[in-house]
């Protein structure tokens, strides 16, 4: 067995209405100064939460109205609102807000900038707390030491990846997920699933994440669509937040692979949502990966919920329950049904075949005309 | 799904020969004064981990010749020899040590004495960090928010539970275990084993718990017989280590019943290793319990690789398949071979039915009667 590491948050709280219970986070008693970012959308609901924060802390709460995948301006934007230095950063809301937060809480002491940590455990020791509260579930960023942010210049994606980024306490309360349309719900809950498969199919899988992958996988199989039909689905949407929960456990030691690699072109490209990108991309790329790994694509489709008598039979049923779901979750199928053409092709294996750092964990090799081909087949 | 904390070690450092890389832990470079606390037999083992300390550190080693369980005692003992207040403990041993490390830790400040922190979350915010690096697998002591003392006076046990005791990093590097005899490996084994299957057939169980709760049962059940067999095989050292933390982590959002109330006399008043008082019991009281939630204790069964085509037979080859387990491993299976009478048995249900904390866990209410009768069968 491999060495490992597991960085994660020492305080996990999970259940109906724990956010309520935020004001008395180990975290928070032992700040002053808080900032609580969140977005736009989720103010109101978040409002009673802001106000027992106010009660005993200096409170600056930054409401912003995230445009899409976070950029490293915005963070500039961010560090220029802060009145004052925080002891504690809290992040409410999907990916891009805690990705914000993470990075936020990271440089606020101004040692660094947002350049100077893209890459892997750049980040000086982070002395300001961090606490992470999902809104969607999801990208798992409550989890992991990833913040992804999106270059202007070049439109391709910048990763910093640091233990310093996972936050010390993650709030999982699926009654702040109630308000996730059904849209977002289908295609984040694809994005966490995705993580989960691709952290199982990994060449660098393990067996104390493949724990949380399988699990991950089981509970968002079973519960996705539950959650998708009925938004206040109290059970459907905790066991999202926790496959959620368990897909961002895998992304540091594990992270994923293939699918993600060729959703980066089309995240910042053509600025389709993440999981969109990731679940459109998920049913191929496991096609073309299952002969590679034939034993962990076949333990997958068990976890989607596929029988089978023999591998083959396991995973091509386990790849057909998933594309059923990502049709009964109102998902297109099809690259060319969200407005992507022919010609973009090029581009975006040219960004995809940059992602090393992704493909290089992929069970099967995939070469340019490999990447051309699964779009291809897309379209 | 009910609310759940879960209060885990940030980092969790998993891999032969981890230990190597200690003097680069967070932890430690961010701190100057370290107390090193070990136990006798395991001194020369980390010598080298020490003299790596060593090279930027103020360093206090105390190398203690652990009799048993620990008690307050030795907890004011330990804290008068410090000679100064350290900014980081490292406990290194089985769960004596690291129980004593955990309280060191929370009361080297002097805020607080042993006396005023026994039951649930009395310790003040722990100032000290803390790394716990077993070296049985285990009683979990690396994870878990619990601490157990001896009372002198009583010859009863002391729990001291607050998440202010589960440290800040966990290191689990079989090689560490390698020395530890076949009996000890086994009788620790038992331990694990039966914090995983008290926590998954608890009144209390959660589906955050059982993942870890199953996973512990299979990894124990598959590894400890090779282990006890072969010491140095660091496949089943690894797997009992990995099976050892996740029964840690049952611990603190869980945490054990009848198996631990029951065994909590044979320890204190007879000095019956934990593990071995726990291994004795877990049978009979599986028993006991398996007719008050028969699917919970039928997947226990599967978990332990038992095969079964009603709950009832897959319960009871799975209770067959744990006590040949146990006498493969050298484990004796009755308390009269160990030297209890029968006339030790009033005693004895006298001090488990005060153990009401985890007597409440239980999925079948036991009465004096009921104990008795557990104790008389196993004379």
């Amino acid at each position: 067995m491999r060495t490992i590491q597991l960085q994660l948050p020492a305080s996990i709280i999970t259940g109906a209405g724990v956010i309520n219970d935020l004001a008395n986070d180990r975290n928070i008693v032992a700040s002053q100064n808080l900032l609580f970012l969140t977005a736009a959308p989720l103010e109101s609901m978040l409002q009673p939460v802001v106000d027992t924060l106010k009660a005993n802390h200096t409170l600056q709460v930054i409401v912003y109205d995230f445009p899409g995948e976070p950029t490293f301006d915005l963070i500039r934007e961010l560090l220029d609102q802060l009145t004052v230095q925080p002891d504690c950063v809290i992040g409410t809301g999907g990916g891009s807000v805690l990705d914000c937060a993470k990075l936020l809480a990271a440089l606020c002491s101004r040692t660094q900038t947002p350049e100077e940590v893209v890459g892997m455990q750049l980040v000086k020791p982070r002395t300001t707390r961090l606490i992470c509260i999902p809104t969607t579930a999801g990208t798992g960023s409550e989890m992991s030491p990833n913040a992804i942010f999106l270059d202007t210049a070049s439109q391709a994606k910048s990763a910093v990846i640091s233990k310093e980024l996972v936050p010390d306490a993650a709030y999982l309360d699926p009654e702040l997920t109630f308000g996730l349309p059904a849209r977002l719900t289908a295609e984040t809950g694809m994005d966490a699933l995705s993580h989960c498969i691709e952290a199982y199919t990994n060449i660098n899988a393990h067996p104390m994440i493949d724990l949380y992958a399988l699990e991950g996988i089981r509970l968002i199989a079973a519960n996705l669509l539950r959650a998708v039909k009925a938004g206040d689905d109290t059970n459907a949407r905790s066991a999202l937040l926790l496959g959620s929960m368990y897909g961002g456990i895998c992304l540091g030691p594990v992270n994923t692979a293939a699918v993600h690699a060729l959703s980066y072109g089309l995240g910042g490209k053509y600025h389709i949502s993440h999981g969109l990108a990731n679940a459109i991309l998920l049913p191929s790329v496991m096609e073309f990966n299952a002969p590679a790994s034939p034993d962990r694509h076949a333990e997958v489709a068990r976890a989607l919920g596929a029988v089978g008598s023999t591998n083959e039979a396991l995973i091509r049923n386990g790849i057909n329950l998933l594309r059923q779901l990502a049709i009964d979750c109102g998902i297109p199928q099809r690259l060319g049904e969200i407005g992507i053409t022919q010609d973009a092709i090029p581009e975006l294996v040219e960004i995809a075949m940059k992602v090393t750092r992704l493909l290089n964990n992929n069970p099967r090799k995939v070469s340019a005309e490999d990447a051309s081909a699964i779009y291809q087949q897309l379209i």
